[in-house]
């Protein structure tokens, strides 16, 4: 069904840019997106409730609601330059982690772009979740659902704590100590769960506490890479 | 030595907003850059003129003058939401590829995140450049200088041809065709080169067909990875 919007103040416009703050999100349970590749696999998951758009869509269930505007009003609910014409409503999933072979855990990523990459890499390397850890940024946030490009809709995305993951699992901790071996010294005989700490704060000592494994990338040079990449090379090496 | 300026209307102000643009950039042959980690970096390469902060920095040689400014100063010339108080203008240096083992090749890469993100990944696994092709964003985009983390200053980022590169090297080209292998199939003997393609476009026909070889990292559920990511992981791969 189609419906054209002229107007800046009206509810639905009104709605969807106040999905831009955290509170309301959690408040309503909904979150924005953009982009035709995020569209699609957003609907294969179920998750739309309406569209925004500047030119009818074809193909889309007429229970979802396309409401047509024009470039300025597109432009007024979108959050990044080139929104491809389209952003669009979701509703939050319930999403539990249920068994797991192998799932990234984050402990304090504060960069959206990061966590949006590192639920990509997630998805691309079959991995069964990500679990986020207290103090990440909002899994929610535009950027996070941006730079996942719709693999956020595809890959539960949930909260937890290491210390619940860790039973009859092979903690792997990234991180530079004195301990750190190189990946390939690493056996994962049962479940995996790969850690990620915060770039510019690394894991914390109870984060450490609780590694099988501590291990580290050989690099030179420079102290880092950025935790994405860290990720992304974890992931690939642990995915044989 | 430093010096205190409270006027935005100040020319050493203007000229340091001035840079924003790409335009005055090459004119001036001068960029700016942000933060503590990538000042150190800087001043190891030698290519720090001037540095405008809210604090004098102990340690700094007296050529290198030191504009004590207020919050609101450095905000107007900072282009991150945390400058650490400090935004510097660097003079471009002149560089010229020279021999090398390993280079990275950017096909048309537009995303300055990931092109930042691939030089700081270059440098931490010891390649000896990144070149880049025509149509590639500015590599003194600020957003470009600011992903490298200060990697910028110490790797050679050059513009330059495929064709040129391709005598006496692999050229290895990481794309998903017909043709792709995976990259332990990938022999190197003698010089690399790494080509990553644009995200949105992959890489031209002109350039697949210089390839050596061309890979595909195996992946499942989505169509690609980050580019970044995507060159982190064949940078790892080949750096064995």
């Amino acid at each position: 069904m189609n419906k054209i919007i002229t107007s800046k103040d009206n509810n639905k416009i009104k709605n969807a840019c106040s999905l831009k703050l955290s509170k309301n999100r959690k408040e309503k349970r909904e979150f924005l997106a953009e982009g035709k590749n995020s569209l699609e696999l957003a609907l294969e998951a179920g998750v739309v409730k309406e569209i925004f758009t500047t030119k009818e869509i074809k193909g889309i269930k007429d229970d979802i609601v396309q409401y047509i505007v024009n470039e300025d009003l597109l432009k007024k609910i979108a959050f990044s330059q080139n929104p491809e014409g389209i952003v669009f409503v979701c509703n939050m999933q319930e999403r539990k982690l249920k068994k797991f072979k192998k799932v990234v855990y984050l402990d304090k990523i504060g960069d959206p772009g990061n966590m949006g990459t590192i639920i990509r890499t997630a998805l691309a390397f079959d991995y069964d979740a990500v679990v986020v850890s207290e103090n990440c940024v909002d899994i929610y946030n535009e950027k996070v659902v941006a730079a996942s490009k719709g693999a956020i809709f595809l890959l539960p995305v949930v909260k937890g704590n290491l210390e619940e993951l860790k039973e009859d699992s092979t903690v792997v901790v990234s991180a530079l100590t004195d301990k750190s071996v190189e990946p390939k010294e690493v056996k994962v005989e049962n479940r995996l769960v790969l850690v990620i700490g915060s770039e510019s704060h690394g894991v914390s000592p109870e984060t450490l506490a609780l590694a099988d494994y501590v291990t580290k990338i050989k690099i030179d040079h420079i102290d880092s890479l950025n935790a994405s990449i860290a990720a992304g090379i974890l992931m690939y090496e642990f995915n044989r």
